[in-house]
C-alpha cells in the first residue's frame, strides 16, 4: 500500500442509515466498514473549491472506472477531460448556466462510445450486425454510467466531491462537436469533481423507504402509498433545511415529470442520436 | 463504526495497475487507499460456495444502492430478490443455462422502473408527459446501472464477490411475468452475490490502454491501432493463463459482435419492450 488516505466518515451504521433514510428505517442490522460508510455518505456537490486534484488523480479514477465490469468486455465507453475555459463555459450554458462545470477543478464527460468498435469492425472488415440495435446502445450506457460511478466511488474516498450533469443531453449534437467525436459516439453525462466549497451546505439526501424500493419473490406495490407519504414530509423537511423551497418528492415529480417542458429539449435525443450515427431499432 | 470488516487487497498501486492493465500502464502516479485497491481488485466470479451471506447483507447493499446518484432524485430503479429455486432455475435456464444463477446465496435483479412513477401520475391525475421519451427511458437503465455498481462495490468491501447477468434481456416478457412485473418496468440485468469458490480462478482482467479510453479536449482516436495489437497480445495471455481458449480482444470483439446470432435474441428488445409498456420515442 503506497499510502491510505481514505477520509472515513467517522459515523456508525444506525447514523449513517437515519441521514439516508430519515425516520423509515431498513430493519435489520448488517455489515459495515469504512467503504460502506463512504458510500452511504454520499451527497451531489455543486459548490467547489478552485484548488486543483492531486497528481495522478485523473488516472487513479480511470483506473477505478475501466476495473468496473463491462458486458462481454466490449468496453462500449471512453472518458475526455475538459480544460479549456471557453469549452467549460460553452458547456455550463448549454446545460442551463451551471456555473459549477467552470468552476470545478476536474470536469469528465463520460461518453457512450460504440464508434471505437465500428473502427474494429471497418479495420478488421467484417460487418457487426450487433450495433445498430437498442440493445447495443443500451449497454453503452451502462457501461458508462457503472465506469463513472466507480470514478465517483474513487474520488469520493479521496475527500473529493462529484456532481453528474445529465444536462449534457440537452444539446447532444453540439458537445459532441464541441469535443470532436465520431459518429456513434455520445456524451451520456458529463461529471464535475473537487473538493466542495465548505461555505455551502451539503446534506446527505434522503431516499425512499426500502420497502418501495426492494422487493422479494414478486414486485410489490402495497408499502407505496404509505411510504410516499413519510417520504414526503422527509424530503419537505429536507428542503426547509437547506434553504430551497420547502416542496415534497410528490410536487418535485409533478414538476419534473408533467410538463414536457421540464425535459429542456432532451424530447428530441432520439432525433438527435440518428444524425449523431446512432440507429437505434 | 460499528465494525471494519474490509478485507483491504494487500498490493501496492502498481502492483493493482499492473494486474488491471498488463504492460501498458497509465503513466503517471497517482493517490491510493483501501477503497481504491478494493476497486481495482473487482473480477467477475461465477463459481460460488453455497455459504449464506451474512444477516443484513442484503439491506445494507441496498443502502448503499439508494445512496448513489439519481437524475432528478427521481429514483426511476427498484429491485427484486429471488430465493423460490423453481425460478432461479429458469430464470438460469433463460440466461443460457448460467449455473450460477440458482447457486449463488444472493440473486437480485434491478429494475428500469417507470411503473412507480406513472402510479404517481395516475394517483395525482396529472399526466407524466415525460415519461414516453429515450431520454426517459435511459435514465432509468442509468439510475438503476448507479444504484447496482454501489451494490457492488459494497459487496465487494464485505469480501464479497458478483457478477452482472445482462442475459435476463434474452427473454425480458418472461423475466417480467416471473417477478410479477407491472407495465413499464423491466429487468435490466441480474447480480449474482456470494463467496468465490477459491476452487475457481479469477484473475483480474485486463482492460484497454488508459490511452484509447481517455481523451484529453477533443477524441483522439490515433493510439488506438497501437494500442489494440498490445491488448491483443495481454488478452491472449490471460485467456491462456486462465484456461479459455487463447484469444484475443479482436477476435473476441469479432465472435461478440459480428454476427446477430450472438445478440440471443436481444435485437427483438425494443419490440418486447413496446409490449411492456415502454413507449421510447
Amino acid at each position: 500500500m503506497d499510502s491510505l488516505t481514505t477520509p472515513v466518515p467517522d459515523i456508525s451504521r444506525s447514523e449513517a442509515l437515519r441521514r439516508r433514510y430519515g425516520s423509515i428505517l431498513p430493519a435489520a442490522d448488517g455489515p459495515w466498514n469504512e467503504t460502506i460508510a463512504g458510500l452511504l455518505d454520499h451527497r451531489s456537490v455543486r459548490g467547489f473549491l478552485p484548488d486543483a486534484v492531486p497528481a495522478g488523480t485523473l488516472e487513479t479514477l480511470i483506473a477505478a472506472a475501466q476495473s468496473a465490469a463491462t458486458s462481454s468486455n466490449m468496453q462500449l465507453w471512453s472518458a475526455i477531460t475538459i480544460d479549456d475555459p471557453a469549452t467549460r463555459k460553452e458547456l455550463a450554458t448549454l446545460a442551463g448556466n451551471q456555473k459549477h462545470i467552470e468552476d470545478c477543478p476536474l470536469y469528465l464527460c463520460w461518453i457512450a462510445d460504440l464508434s471505437r468498435n465500428q473502427r474494429l469492425s471497418e479495420a478488421e472488415q467484417v460487418d457487426f450486425e450487433s450495433l445498430p440495435w437498442l440493445e447495443t446502445f443500451m449497454v453503452a450506457c451502462i457501461d458508462a454510467a457503472l465506469a463513472a460511478q466507480n470514478a465517483v466511488v474513487a474520488a469520493n474516498s479521496l475527500g473529493l466531491r462529484t456532481v453528474y450533469i445529465g444536462a449534457m443531453r440537452n444539446d447532444p449534437a453540439r458537445v459532441a462537436e464541441l469535443l470532436g467525436l465520431p459518429p456513434k459516439s455520445f456524451v451520456v453525462f458529463g461529471l464535475c469533481v473537487g473538493y466542495a466549497d465548505p461555505a455551502a451546505k451539503h446534506e446527505v439526501k434522503p431516499r425512499l423507504p426500502q420497502s418501495t424500493v426492494l422487493h422479494r419473490e414478486r414486485y410489490d406495490a402495497t408499502p407505496e402509498t404509505r411510504d410516499r407519504a413519510a417520504y414526503d414530509a422527509e424530503l419537505e423537511n429536507f428542503s426547509a433545511r437547506n434553504e430551497m423551497a420547502a416542496t415534497t418528492w410528490t410536487k418535485r415529480m409533478l414538476n419534473r415529470m408533467g410538463p414536457i417542458a421540464s425535459m429542456n429539449g432532451r424530447e428530441r435525443l432520439r432525433a438527435t442520436l440518428a444524425r449523431l450515427g446512432f440507429d437505434i431499432r
